[in-house]
């Protein structure tokens, strides 16, 4: 099995009219503009400046060599998805110098070895090396995976065995951004040694009963950091703080040790940490079985998709924590719901349906991709949304790179192992879990499938799969949550199906095609009564896409506009731009503007109103030209 | 004519079941606390050391003198309804050490006396000396009218004539805060000394085309305030970078001189000082006509009034720089609306009145006492806010009394004075302004009249007045805006009217009684549709007062309701609490729980109402129990 899930990078081709443009600007736009900040950010400086023994001269932020471990990841899925001599040397050249800065103890992290060597391993809260280790590691797998070297997976082992010998021994603590978890989990597939799913499992079990965070939040002139003016845990003004309560006092929360991980009830803080910690525990559940860390994990995905994410699949309620808040609070234009998060929710959803193929998880990442991620990624390639709002004044617009760049790297890593997210063996069973046309080749329980996709969603819910095997093989085929309607075809006859989950065939496969026709109706979607910020309000869907109404789009101010329940709600063609979205239209009024000279308040009796139309795009292409408001949620009359 | 309007303190008893309870704890609660505060808070302590010539040590803010001020104003509105010998006693004991604190040449400052005596009239912008000599001369015209004696007078017009020394020959330039024009003005009026309506006009028509304020700023290490924390011009955390804009660059708007006052288009920055400038403003139109300043009043209140002002009468959209935004901007949760700016409403439209009896100006004083000013103030009197949201979500509350105690002191001179707005004898007819209950004594045109009233407001619409004059009188009564129906009626006699504005009764008076009826139907009223936070919402109003739901009457979370556009409102008697208001329930509905387990999202078609009431209170009263969320604007279905 592939490191991460049952499918592997390489066993899966894109070709698909929706996503290959975007998996393609990600390869020549975005993961070159990547690899240039590498030098332009002085990140590759560092690595030279540890490796010549030099001091002092950090540049960047305090975990700023993960940007070389991200690139070295997402570079790797583009070289195990297809051979590029001059990628493949540039890669190599970025980890000759990772792997000359290691020291010979293992350990690695050109901050402290640059800035303050004395305190290594004194700032497990804010000063990230263990999350440093963990992007490593995946870089590590990931290269391996694709070129069958081994340059920087002994780069990894070694830290990671530096890790194992320092943590549980001579230190107890875990990380205050997590990832390492997921990604020794992943270490550990490739290279079966079983101490790398211990560390993994000793990081997990830890969390939120050791009382290291709290003891470097009291003892904070012992520890790392404090000279370095963006990582200072010092001051009120650095990330310190967010691990305290309003009254200064220290909780766990905002890196989800509020709790031992088994005992948590709902998904707190920083929501990428959450969602990286938690696809480690599914790693590790699935490696060991563990029923009381299952039964948590079911707990917090029931809290988070039931009372804590965005319509868009975004999660992350508040700027000031980057996470979660309480239940139901969900405001739209303050909305954080970071587009790393999107991705992180994509990682764990992805392990949760390795490890129990529910089509709920599959409809989730569906969601997620389509509306919360995508929107995080400019349509050029080239500019992104750390931050997605569900409305805006038209003050939000997306930038080119962050300081803290860990958005667009993280989209370019999705974008490009997006293959092993459609389909999964898990069960001795192949499921096509996302309609993404493109083919596959693998084998499920050792009999070889080959199978070819087309698919146009999200513009119609046409899908054709034909399907070859050299034995009996279950494929799974999702009916998606959002089908109003369903059909499943093979070799033109009908399936029957209940209209929901997945509709399963088991046979010899000869090249048969299975034809699935999804219905599209657009659909008004309300939210729970207790969500206070859409109370009164309607979102608009179609197919996989969430909607959204633009300022450019439409004559009147947003605000203006109300639906009724029973609008309709028209598919009205492909937008001029945009690279030709469906755009929709409904049925909506506005108010009548007589009467109104000279009155700002007026019997509400007195008022009219009058009919218009709502134009909307896709969630995920606002912001791309215009700027101007932009809402998710509209009014209901 | 009195200092301020028509009518005088001295000329109307209040005695009325509504008014009366605030007007007395305002005398014996608010007023006395105000005494205490003086001592408590240093102001008393900073005049003796000034007199004693001492140096340093001032207490409190540096506009600090002005606590005693206003005290001394609203006491003498007191004494001016009654003698009251121990209030008396006290009054001239403050005025003592007012007065010997004078320096010989008129100057009168502590705060500048004490800290930095080189640096006085050095800075206009943020230091507040004319503010002070405003409320200085507010004080001694009250004092003089309401005793007939000179003592702080004399004061007031030795530091007037000490600042037209200054002004307009060492100095050219306007205050940062106004206030000291209509006091000028209310001194020429007390003594017929023509150079204090000149130097009002000089600080009018400067405003606006002179660049002192812009000076100050650039020239911050030569001017005043630079040593104080509190006032230091300097910081950019100070009160001077409220003059600046986004680039850093001066403007004027914050103090009102973006433009000269005869040019300007719309109310703008600080809303408390933008009352007060168009208040002294209006007074020297009614003392000199002017036909260009008038029609700049007449855009700025159409400004304001049609544009820029909640249904409540509150004023000032921004925290940030207390007050005005743009036309429309009216948020609910984050309104400032100061009580203060309330007060300088009543303070701006009393004079418009008296200028020309409109009644939209009597009706606006009358939405402004019963709502956005009377939330000010709690009802055992002890407690205010500054800040007068339309929503909150429970976590805002009344203080006891402020650092910057601005609103307490203004809502006691209101209270102190309000008979003052119940009548007036502008063009020589006698106007009946506000129906609260007592009597009037006066003259009109040389006519002497006496007037008494009984009226039910706000909870009924019934009123009655009683006039007896030795003469013929026109005699007008105002049919309040809000009145559902209207009948008026002279001895038993129902007088013709079209519904609306005065009802003009001209006769002889001989103890006739005019009995009103005001229909009070609940009404839901809309706001225009610019309007972006109150789109899709109704407020409730009765007679002159506008309603709010609070959460301790509602058994749903307040975002939940709806009400329809006719939707049935219901007096529904005596509240048990909050001394008795009538309270109102409106036929609602909220959301139908059933089907939403487990759901967040859900097809909208399969979602429900069901019918509730919606209980609501007179905005006036909220958080005078049980704290917890509030609305004003409801949601329409």
């Amino acid at each position: 099995m592939p490191s991460q899930y049952t499918v592997g990078v390489d066993e899966v081709t894109v070709d698909d009219a929706f996503w290959s443009p975007w998996i393609d600007r990600n390869r020549d736009v975005t993961v070159e503009y990547q690899y240039e900040q590498l030098e332009e950010s002085g990140t590759l400086e560092n690595f030279r400046r540890a490796i010549d023994g030099k001091s002092g001269g950090f540049q960047g932020m305090w975990f700023q060599d993960t940007d070389a471990y991200k690139w070295i990841e997402a570079a790797s899925y583009e070289l195990a998805k297809a051979d590029d001599p001059d990628l493949r040397e540039r890669v190599d050249e970025v980890i000759d110098l990772v792997a000359r800065a290691q020291e010979e103890s293992g350990y690695l992290d050109t901050y402290f070895q640059l800035v303050e060597p004395e305190n290594r391993w004194t700032n497990l809260n804010i000063m990230h090396e263990l999350y440093c280790a963990g992007h490593l590691i995946e870089a590590a797998v990931a290269h391996h995976e694709a070129t069958g070297e081994r340059s920087l997976l002994d780069v990894a082992v070694a830290f990671a065995d530096h890790v194992d010998d320092i943590f549980g021994d001579e230190i107890d603590g875990v990380p205050g951004h997590e990832g390492i978890e997921l990604a020794l989990v992943r270490l550990y597939r490739v290279t079966d040694e079983e101490r790398y799913l211990d560390l993994a499992a000793y990081f997990v079990d830890l969390r939120g009963h050791d009382d290291r965070l709290a003891w470097e939040l009291d003892n904070s002139e012992e520890i790392g950091g404090a000279s370095w003016d963006d990582g200072a845990l010092v001051p009120a003004e650095g990330g310190g703080s967010l691990f305290l309560d309003d009254e200064g006092e220290y909780v766990g929360t905002y890196a989800q040790a509020q709790a031992p991980v088994r005992e948590q009830e709902a998904v707190e803080g920083h929501s990428v940490r959450a969602m990286y910690l938690y696809a480690g525990v599914t790693d590790l559940v699935a490696e060991r079985g563990d029923e009381e860390l299952r039964a948590a994990l079911d707990r917090l995905w029931t809290n988070m998709t039931e009372k804590r994410m965005y319509v868009t699949g975004g999660i992350g309620s508040a700027h000031e924590h980057e996470g979660f808040t309480d239940d139901y609070d969900l405001p739209n234009e303050s909305a954080y719901a970071e587009t790393c998060a999107a991705v992180g929710s994509v990682f764990w959803n992805q392990r949760l349906f390795e490890l129990e193929p529910d089509p709920a998880y599959a409809d989730l990442i569906e969601r997620t991709l389509y509306n919360g991620f995508l929107a995080g990624v400019g349509m050029d390639g080239e500019a992104f949304f750390y931050v997605n709002p569900l409305a805006s004044d038209g003050d939000h617009h997306r930038s080119g790179w962050f300081t803290c760049a860990c958005c667009p790297p993280n989209a370019a890593r999705l974008f490009a192992s997006l293959g092993q997210y459609c389909y999964s063996t898990t069960g001795g069973e192949l499921y096509v879990a996302q309609y993404v046309g493109g083919s596959l080749s693998t084998t499920v329980d050792g009999t070889s499938v080959e199978l070819d996709q087309e698919s146009d969603l999200p513009w119609d819910g046409e899908v054709a799969v034909d399907v070859d095997a050299d034995g009996p093989v279950a494929v799974n085929f999702r009916i998606p949550e959002w089908a109003t309607e369903a059909t499943v075809a093979v070799d033109g006859e009908d399936v029957s199906h209940d209209g929901s989950g997945f509709v399963r065939v088991e046979r010899e496969w000869d090249g048969e095609r299975v034809e699935l026709t999804f219905g599209m109706e657009p659909e008004l979607v309300a939210a729970h009564p207790s969500v206070e910020a859409d109370a009164g309000r309607v979102a608009v869907e179609r197919g996989p896409l969430v909607y959204c109404a633009e300022a450019v789009d439409n004559e009147r101010p947003l605000h203006q506009y109300a639906v009724d329940d029973d609008a309709t709600v028209r598919a009205a063609g492909e937008a001029d731009a945009l690279d030709g979205v469906t755009v929709l239209e409904a049925d909506a009024t506005v108010p009548a503007l007589d009467g109104w000279d000279g009155e700002l308040y007026r019997p509400v009796g007195e008022t009219e109103r009058e009919e218009s139309d709502l134009e909307l795009v896709p969630y995920y292409a606002w912001d791309n030209r215009e700027s101007g408001a932009m809402a998710v949620w509209h009014r209901r009359t």
